[in-house]
């Protein structure tokens, strides 16, 4: 069958492999889209050394059931399914709360990351990794297990904030952010503030349920806060999709008092938390960088895109056009989503 | 009457002023004892403006009921009360809750902050602001208001977490760290380590119901890892009461995954958190700078102490020592919680 | 001024009396509309001696500030106010987080319910009571005081479980009903079933949000369990706004293993609960009857009022035929809200 | 192998069957010590065909890893295990979230229950089910599992009221409630209030952390309230670990406005609750049949009790008087928990 592997640091190549075996507990799916994420990006870029090689790139992953290993049961030949891409060691104390992405023994790793994911005709699954997916589209299916779920994730370690009157701001309305917008509309009541640098990027986010859309710019937090009203208030949720120092900063001085501040961009800025009469960032809020989301999570980002309530705004691409897909991606030029479809 | 008071930059004048008028919703407290608090020496510090002057200090207030306001009901004189000191306004999402410590709209205040405190004969508050403390020993009740609140309210934030089975880890045995290590006795059954420079601390720390005490040092955190295993496990919490680079570094390097880092401690250190796939803190950990507590929280407090679970360690001190006492706490040298006795 | 007053059991008389004293801390409202509630007929049909007589009727409150106690900042004549009804201590520990309406010193009671309420020109009210409207109409303001918070309140204490793909169930479409299943469409993705013997209104709760609307009758239950499947799942919520023996039958036979149970509807129905290892309720779920709510609860009603996601159906009546409206309120024959208009 | 068997309504047979054969995830335990619970006589006592006949009973389980299934990882022979009982389908909403106790497909069931338990020279069960006892003595360990988990479970859904200042009553001081104790003693800083008809179990209450006893009878009402004060204040949590009408009725009477009503023990009494102007529960409060518990809370009971603060009053039994053990558990003779000794 064919993937895409990283072979070495920044090389990604389409390859000829064997369909992997499958053990008792595992299921064989047939893969039918995969997300191109960020993530992969800092996968390529990473030293050698730093992730297996060759793996096969793709945590984003929905597919069909081709081949049931002998343990395996709940599912049939056909049937539609997305892929949680976490391994936790189903022992410690976060892992018994379904919190695998909290797990206490596995370092940082799944599918796509530590083992071969997606970018491949057939991808080896754990049979309890796997959610039904019914009758939605793997292409619209696919996102749904990273840039769905994380967004989703972070709202929901901050849900009990999220209440009417109150205002969220989401920076940065990439493949993340366009879900993160959809998800409060959806589930909350919340005045939603959308902020990027691109006009195409916000007017997404007006239509998706953002009630003000925001430049980025000099004056980024003059416009949020003439939106909130001045410190100690101020934005109860901060979802900072980008995380350079520009939009850190952006968060840092928008969040309420005892607000929550949700780094799920990978950017690599720097927040200074510096505990002082004069803190650096409000008192009581919390700073956070989420990772990924549970397997329960995962099953209501299911069932709100199953509800119409949520849509991947995608860019489609064949498989061995994948490294261009990832260059686009660099270069800031996806909007949305772009899935490798099969 | 007397009052301990802030003059100017640096200076705390010992001065006699007229006894405080009251108005109908207000309580005049004859004042029994005045914790001597680190946020006290910040206010000394403080460069001219930043604080009213003249000001009489003293947040940590304990005394009883002089006279009251016409319209002040539940109070008789002669009754013991300790004073809580934020003064919220009562009306924003934040108090309605009982959050006043998260006021959307009050700057950072409060009695001994922004209005006349409780270092001198008397003081005038609001009945609203006043808790019984039946036969509470005035001189232990003074540190409950916040050398106890400040604590319990940090342990609050991260009570989900503090389940059998976990450890906490507590960074400085002072004012705070006493008693955030009686709190966790008395409400968990958390493995408590404490951390200290000084081994008389540890000694307290231990006496108190810490299971284990690590000086501070070049090795703490690899003590500290050889008790909690190594991550991506750690410390469920960590409760920073000193707040400089050196223990910011050890909270973040011994949390745990989605822990919880408390920066109690205002020491003016900077903790960076850098959202990227090497993150500088654990991923899904919450950092907060949180803010002393609720009155809710304070009647808890209370009720710790009532039922002698709560003992402040404490140094006595007339009002014409005052000044003598902050001398003392700026050089480190009280153990535990210097009180002004009236 | 006239008011509507409670002389005597299943007495209600217009009649004229003096303009009501203010003291420092009240305002006094130009009342502007007065929802009229089942509540109310509990009055009415109570024995002697069960409320203070006379007492004018009224709890849903909306009006304008007229004149302001010397004490009372924040509000200036002409503005739109909604009044909180209930009077907590304000001491004891539900009172300091804000849930009044746990008070655990106040026995029952509140504006319109032990002393006078807003069938009148004017009524006296802390200013603490008071709610900014801002520019929502009165006659829509009004109900959203109880029968806009009561479900609103009984939906916060389910919050955690209503969740995408889950169901939650409203029987009875009326005064509460129909604010029910408004604020499940806004503030939630969950499936909403709303239950009614009335055609109308199952037109209505479908026209509101509801995706399934089911005809009482003697196979509601069957109709429901073929939405949610088979025990041991179920609906996570059911919110029963009727309390007949009929409507609590049903709830018990379709609330999910570990669901939540809320009786908001006061009908005087029984609900057996009988631990055993067949027991008469779902194991795990929680049976509860709430109590109106909290201020902060009724703060965000309104924010949704005003974000135009909240409508009460309303049918008004001048303040002369308040009878009337009872009377109509007691057949049955009130969809929605009946409004008194003053 | 011996094995003590339900082979037909109220029939419990000690006869030889064959060792179980274990699948490639199982684990066969050589058993060490079965507690004898309540649930077990209900077994007994069922009509023919409601539980699978043979049954080997026996439910709270603690052994030593004989034989491992070859899939199995992270154990070796030798070592201590506790069994978890309930075996959830593991893909529903309440499974994911590690609350396999609220399973939402599979009906009330689990090892000794709908499969073959404990009571028996080796039991075989999913490697998943066991968790780690390190050095705790299994006949310590074994009550731990039912007696210790059930009330951990009950404690843990009403935790957030457990706060310094409020009152838990346990009524029944068995089996189950005299592990509840202990674990409001080990875990909060309630004032615990025990209540039971045997002098020698107020006795092991008070011992166990229980600051007041109060004997069953005619006035164990008053006496509580003398303690709580009057309603609508009462105990924040009350705990019924007998069920019969009697205890309801206790428990409804002091339970608080806003309380927890648990009803653990499964007597099959009833409380009726009648949502209505003069409720039959005070308002606000939740009522609820809680059962056993999830694994992580299994973790946590085992890590009290490794720490010393968590001990079952044992009574030891042979397997050949597990009949005589039930007898006397049925007629009341046991104090704390019968165990049957392998």
């Amino acid at each position: 069958m064919r993937a895409a592997r990283l072979t070495g640091p920044g090389t990604l190549d389409l390859v000829e492999v064997p369909t992997p075996e499958i053990g008792p507990e595992d299921v064989l799916l047939a893969v039918g889209a995969v997300g191109a994420c960020h993530s992969d990006l800092h996968i390529l870029d990473a030293p050698a050394g730093a992730f297996p090689t060759p793996l096969t790139l793709g945590h984003e992953i929905a597919g069909r059931v081709e081949r049931l290993g002998e343990a395996v049961t709940g599912w049939r030949p056909g049937e539609a399914a997305a892929v949680y891409g976490i391994l936790g060691c189903g022992q410690c104390r976060a892992c018994l709360r379904g919190q695998e992405n909290r797990c206490r023994t596995v370092p940082l790793g799944g599918i796509g990351l530590s083992r071969d994911g997606g970018l491949a005709d057939y991808v080896a699954v754990p049979a309890s990794r796997l959610l039904k997916l019914g009758d939605l589209d793997l292409v619209q299916a696919a996102p749904l297990t990273d840039a769905g779920l994380t967004p989703y994730h972070a709202i929901e370690l901050a849900r009990p904030a999220l209440r009417p009157g109150t205002c969220c701001v989401v920076i940065g309305i990439g493949g993340l952010g366009h879900m993160a917008v959809q998800i409060l509309a959806a589930t909350t009541a919340v005045t939603v503030i959308a902020v990027d640098s691109d006009a195409a990027a916000l007017d997404l986010a007006t239509r998706l349920g953002a009630r003000h859309a925001v430049p980025a710019g000099p004056d980024t937090v003059d416009r949020i806060r003439a939106l909130t009203g001045p410190a100690p208030d101020g934005a109860d949720v901060v979802i900072d999709c980008v995380g350079v120092d520009a939009t850190l900063e952006t968060a840092r001085q928008v969040v309420a008092t005892g607000g929550h501040l949700s780094l799920v961009g990978l950017g690599g800025g720097t927040l200074a938390v510096r505990p002082s009469v004069a803190a650096s960032i409000p008192l009581e809020a919390s700073v956070r960088v989420p990772f990924w989301g549970t397997r329960a999570e995962l099953q209501e980002v299911i069932a709100l895109a199953a509800a119409g309530l949520l849509h991947a705004d995608v860019r489609r691409f064949p498989l061995d056009e994948a490294v261009r897909a990832y260059q686009l991606l660099r270069r800031g030029e996806i909007h949305g989503r772009a899935v490798i479809v099969l």
